[in-house]
């Protein structure tokens, strides 16, 4: 009787501009975690499988016709269409999990968690900042797969982007990342004393004993 | 930059049923933090001061005529009479500390918590719970210092202030004293990384970087 909400996942929700280090903690908090507390959401793509990925653990891959047919089925917690192909968070196996008590983890960019929020809004939104954009433009060059014009287009959205911060429930400034890991790690446990609807399951508990 | 509140402290209510553990946690919590980072509310009161008590540290204590003149200003957060005696927090040493940046803990017992989200509705009010009647039987019996009677009479008072629960941000379940502290800290962590209203501030340095 030691967690109040054991009966049922939570969706967390790890979004951010790129280069923010969001994937660097979803990593860390995962590896960090009971697997059978907390999983990772997988998402499902038309593209073509590259070398060393795995059907069903980097994406799943599906045609275009059975992405469409899933998204006109509602099946996607969100969808969206880059560079010609098709990426989606299939609904049912993140509820799947939810219903087996395991938490998801989804890392997503932010137009796509606004989608999530408008179709989970029990999900626990975490927005994940760089400490300063000076920082973020370090990044963003470090990688040396973008153009300056690229990161300069980059910089400017996420400057706009900012301003969806307040549809999170929280923020966590990736500057050191240990104390960002500490950070999300916290967010999780404490989420899990929230008290809430299922709290009464348990005074019942108490009440049946004595 | 690491801290979106770290203007001003937060005030964390720790409240249950007598047995639950309260003290015990709060004290761990203290030892566990940084003195400058999270403070306890001293209690004001009317009592005489026990042998190696001393005021301003254990209470600040004053004359009945002082106590009745701060509570007819407003001067506290909650005040009861217990056995003939007055004890009451102070509003001004709590604010003061919030002010400077300082969280607060107030541990207190259930009717008191709840005048205090009263008058402050901001706290984070976090009810601790034994985990389950039988052990706070034990605990109780355990002490040595009360009769039977007076253990019924906690007990079912217990079960009825149960209700409360629904009060409180967050519940946590004292059976392991190590996983309770580590819940509790999580809670303290979590609650400084919530996307409040001085975000604004924060996106500002964001957006005059660059």
């Amino acid at each position: 009787m030691n967690d109040s909400s054991r009966h049922s996942g939570k969706l967390f929700i790890f979004s951010g501009p790129s280069g923010a280090g969001k994937g660097t903690i979803c990593s860390r908090l995962l590896a960090e975690s009971d697997p059978e507390r907390i999983a990772l959401s997988i998402s499902m793509t038309t593209r073509e499988p590259r070398t060393g990925e795995i059907d069903g653990k980097s994406y799943y891959f599906v045609t275009r016709e059975q992405f469409r047919q899933k998204v006109k089925e509602g099946g996607f917690l969100e969808h969206a269409e880059v560079y010609g192909n098709y990426y989606g968070t299939p609904k049912d196996r993140v509820l799947e999990q939810l219903e087996q008590g395991r938490d998801v983890i989804l890392e997503i960019d932010i137009q796509g968690a606004l989608k999530v929020k408008e179709a989970y809004p029990d999900g626990i939104f975490v927005f994940i900042l760089p400490p300063s954009m000076a920082v973020l433009r370090k990044r963003l060059t470090g990688r040396g797969t973008d153009s300056m014009e690229t990161i300069n287009m980059r910089l400017s959205k996420t400057l706009s982007e900012l301003s969806y911060i307040e549809e999170y429930d929280y923020c966590v400034v990736n500057g050191d990342l240990d104390e960002a890991v500490k950070r999300v790690k916290s967010i999780v446990i404490a989420e899990h004393s929230r008290v809430t609807e299922n709290i009464q399951e348990l005074l019942e508990q108490y009440k049946e004993e004595e």
